[in-house]
């Protein structure tokens, strides 16, 4: 189990740290309430300052222009980044960029390398994931509507998808859809990139999500390809192959998830303790001395150091011996590390009181978008279910003879 | 324990149910969408209709234009109407105003309630409750800093107030402030009529409050008090009796706010039941067919029903010896209710997935409104602790020799 | 909704408060070590007490020596007789004997009546009810294979059954077994009288029950019936009436049961509340003090009042439309009120310390014995399961177009 | 962060595994019925074999006959051991004498390890600890009553303790007086070690718990201590001290009873999987198909592996920076632990159905003898608190300008 970290990472850490509380939290009020248009610069000036502090990109090798760093360094990373909700995007390690980045890294070509990898490194240009589809659980790609047909040197898409992040002003969008539909459940759909500017591509709208109506890079849209064609060399990866890379794709970013999840509990559990601390209740008694708020302390402390240990732990399996071994535990993560999350989010608004539930802090913002995250790349109860089966059958396999 | 309904009740009741389903759910995307300006004509429009419908004013007795219900059958009105946002408002008995209204009925002069209560009875105009303030916990109301200072024939009323709801566009504001800072605890402060226009009141702003910016009657101020002058005749009931008639306004209220809650629960139940029949999720399979899905189910039932149950006994109990008597239960049903509603909506958005956290559901809505739920009103834990602190004061009273 | 009681019930419950809390909480100790000889005469002569008092039967009818009562006003016996592990016992209305009563007295032949009823109902004898099986799930009681043949004029039975509670020094088991293995599921089984000195009857052992080893009527038997053979004149109710019979017996038992863990909470909530006051814990400084206390004091109130307000009027409502209308309510009272139990009682010994998982007080028999609660009539799963089945066809037979 | 485990512990890992399940595990059903003289010879044999199998003592360092692991190595072994109730006693490593041992390890002069270190390590005696006092807290030391006074070359020795776990047979307790009634809190006690056949001495009782009377080690006293003297040279470490090495000898034992208790909660839900796998409940259909099932499994697995990955970071913390340094931790995984055991073995009970509440299987056993994890050496509220107030002082002298 290799959690270490080099004495580099730990410099730049302690850099991310600073630069994060000192340069980025304070933009939070801005984020809440300007729109995209506004925001964009600020965010690209703090993305110069990243990259200029050699923060840029933690998720990508050396050869790309990223940090090359371990899975458990990255995890670190992400979990600073995550304590306030600009840190991924000024890292340039935000999803969906990031998860694409890394399917163009593994199984790009080299023109596509050339062409769509390297702006989305340096962070010139966004994507998306056009994967799920609103008739259809997301949780279950196998049910793919969405059509890709060889037609001459080129296919023709049809979809209809929607939650795909990120979509208004992406430059390019991966596009999931089934090229053999006789084919074997798993070995139906391919990847597609399509430029945005392709015919018959059309961003219906952004979908309003928690009250938010979306922009930019924060937005969630419903999209639209209508026989848009892209020539052969579009396809990501081999045909046939979708399921496997959209798979491949969710693993090291779930430890990212994890691990950010982790810094906005984090992040909530400070505010939490600072608020205790500051308020008074009564003559000589602040919120801090009141013992429901210390239990809510000491276990959101331990809930959080508990799924730490744990995702760490999994990065350090993952690396090692890859995320096909460690998938068991990428899932106990996911639905492990979500609740604790939410857990303490919730304290930490009660704690606020009716401060806690206004925009004037950053709690209400990660209360109602992070309640998604019981939902996004599978929900809690799909992990449960397949940890569960994974684990029937093991204990199956071994047969009654042979010692737990 | 009378839980009884009169047929006329009964009758109108499902008036209610059908008016709410056919008329008010359908607003919901405008709802969520419009600002103030646009969304007022139209809930003017569906208040006349209210009216002629004779659903107007349930929690009014009739000499003032409202139904005169007793309070369960307040409670399962209230339920109903809170099976969509607008339904309070429409039927003219949303908070603050119904408060109001009933401080104004009890304690109100006959000019007062002349220049006050009829209009605001009728839904001409609204009004605002400016107690809670930003320094000082809104549980514990004896630490207030307004002050309320006697000046020749009328009063100059100075103090910052916050979470003022519905203070945009309202014609008054109830006002508490200090008048005797030596007084006991319980005795210092007072209330007062302050229309809107009068010089020295200021709205500083709509606070945002999970994402929404609020506007009109949807909304929470900040408000400033600047040497404002009151004529002594809006004094509102005795000096000195601002705490008591406050806590005396909020039993009704609370007794109201508990079914709006189960209604809203309820609401979600069916939602989240409606999409579990219509969402396939493999061949053959629903969501209804997963046994995760039909335990939360069940167990939204059971909370629900459990907690209707407690609420309309305690409107019973309320009813037949008053609210002093029925404290205890107020506060439990406070606390249980709240929580009640948040784990059925919880899984409601769980069972939508993706759609749960948009505003194409109201669940979404409901999910980042009401986590204010535990927090009004006194939070859960204040709640919590009076009825303790009751119980054990009780115990102690009966003495080791007697039976419990 | 008819929760009143009668004045002489009223009456009567005072007298049972007292009963309990003078006569036998006293027992306690004893009912902790003493094994069922020397606990029996002890109970007799409480039970003597208990009639002398008007207190005995009050599940039972007036013309079989109960008392008479309503289903809400037997609800109330049951719980403060729940406040003591021997409170049903003395009062002669312990399962199963109460349910085998209820059988007789419905479904029992004049001479069934005179020959089992009558000295049961005086407590002159005790009964067993044998139909759990240990390689079944006794939730699902269409996969019996206990069997009962036609022979001549009487049945031959054959059968491995356990979880017989009570068999150990019982007179007589029900006992139910296959007579139309071909008939539709529900319809194979029948009920029989088994005098336990017929040849063939077998007490296997006294399963031992989380420590203890059982004994008299406190036991759990393992029981096998081999070429058991009884005269048809023992076929009780008719033939293919065994399920429809065990269910109907179930369901006025699952009140008395909900009543009874009440009974148990509320005595757990009020030796929390004792100890509380009486345990310094540093100076001046009880444990009464304590938020977290105060919050378990107030949360298990709360639960406690929701699970009785539901019972109770789930006891109206079955008694009004009957046990068939009311059979999601008695679902959901079950698990709920099985939940609420077993928290209070976590909370009660948790604030006892070391001495709450001791035999010096009650609580530490009643966590260990009635962690049962969520598993006997029904694991709360199949409730839960039950509840939502139910609640999704009525969603469905109602179609989409009518209103909730 | 070193979790590593050199090779010759892995291979000794491997054979306790083998051990515990071959030799130990079937002990279980005499383990439950037998009483300690029955029981005591043989568990000395599988002692003889544990240690021909080198696996005698783990928690001792090599020059005592101990296997001289690093902590982290001997929470893995307390894991395995812990998987059956007699584990521990056979590898030599039960508590009390395990923290016992460590205490005359580091405290006790030539004689006192002659005379007492060397037979316990050895197995030959076993001893008891006399702190808690029926009267005072457990969780709070600095209140006791028993006094120690010097009195010419010895010290007369006077206290009523209770939960002296295994007093019963011991062959000396070391018993915690007060030596100095006027020093500050934390220097009043010392400790002293007192053959059990010194006069005065007395085993009151062996206190019940949860329905085990209790008997030879595995019991619990109520103890007396009247007028006993012991020469000077018992008292263990130095006067005033008493506090101080209590606390210091919890550290490690905390360590052990978490890995022991997730050694129960492994155990739970290897049991429960199995039974999941073995039950059919309808036809073609096996509990392990049952999504409650399956969500249980997949929660307990992530709730132990949680657990787990924290306790073995915080045994490595230990090791590297002392258990001072790792307090905060040490009590985080106390009650993180104790509730994840609780958790896994209710769910396991729950799939056994009314089997898993018998004394068939060993979960009943667990069930009703851990509910004391949440309370023993400090109830969990008590670390709760511990910790938030050590976190809130860390913020507080961080101050508000540095970074979190």
């Amino acid at each position: 189990m290799d959690l270490s970290v080099s004495p580099r990472t730990r410099e730049r850490l302690d850099r991310l740290r600073q630069f994060v509380e000192r340069e980025l939290v304070p933009l939070e009020p801005l984020f809440l309430t300007a729109d995209w248009a506004t925001l964009e610069p600020v965010l690209a000036e703090k993305r110069r300052a990243a990259k200029a502090l050699e923060l840029w990109a933690p998720n990508l090798p050396v050869e790309v222009g990223g940090l090359g760093l371990t899975l458990v360094e990255l995890g670190l990373f992400s979990e600073v980044a995550g304590r306030t909700p600009t840190g991924h995007y000024v890292l340039g390690c935000q999803a969906p960029d990031a998860g694409n980045a890394e399917l163009l890294l593994q199984h790009g070509t080299p023109e596509q390398k050339a062409r769509w990898l390297v702006p989305l490194a340096r962070g010139d240009i966004r994507g998306c994931f056009a994967m799920t589809e609103p008739d259809s659980p997301g949780s279950n790609p196998t049910t793919l509507a969405a059509s890709a047909v060889r037609d001459g040197d080129g296919y023709v898409l049809n979809g209809h998808k929607w939650f795909t992040s990120s979509a208004d002003g992406a430059a390019f969008a991966i596009f999931m859809g089934v090229t053999a539909p006789q084919a074997p459940r798993h070995q139906r759909a391919s990847l597609f990139i399509v430029p945005t500017d392709t015919p018959g591509f059309q961003l219906v709208r952004n979908i309003p999500v928690m009250g938010h109506a979306g922009g930019g890079y924060y937005s969630h849209a419903e999209v639209r390809f209508t026989d848009c064609r892209v020539p052969a060399s579009h396809l990501l990866g081999p045909e046939g192959h979708g399921f496997a890379l959209a798979q491949e794709r969710l693993g090291p970013g779930r430890i990212h998830h994890c691990m950010r999840w982790l810094g906005i509990a984090q992040r909530a559990l400070d505010e939490l303790i600072r608020r205790a601390l500051a308020r008074p209740i009564a003559e000589g008694q602040r919120l801090a001395d009141q013992q429901l708020v210390q239990a809510w302390i000491a276990e959101s402390a331990a809930e959080i150091q508990a799924a730490r240990a744990l995702v760490l732990q999994t990065a350090a399996h993952a690396e090692r011996e890859g995320f096909k071994a460690a998938r068991d535990n990428v899932s106990m993560i996911k639905f492990l590390t979500a609740q604790a999350m939410e857990r303490v989010l919730d304290r930490a608004i009660q704690v606020h009181g009716a401060l806690g539930v206004t925009d004037d802090t950053i709690l209400a913002f990660y209360f109602r978008h992070e309640r998604a995250a019981r939902i996004y790349d599978g929900p809690d109860e799909v992990h449960k279910l397949a940890v569960a089966r994974s684990l029937l059958k093991q204990y199956e396999a071994r047969g009654a003879k042979e010692l737990p």
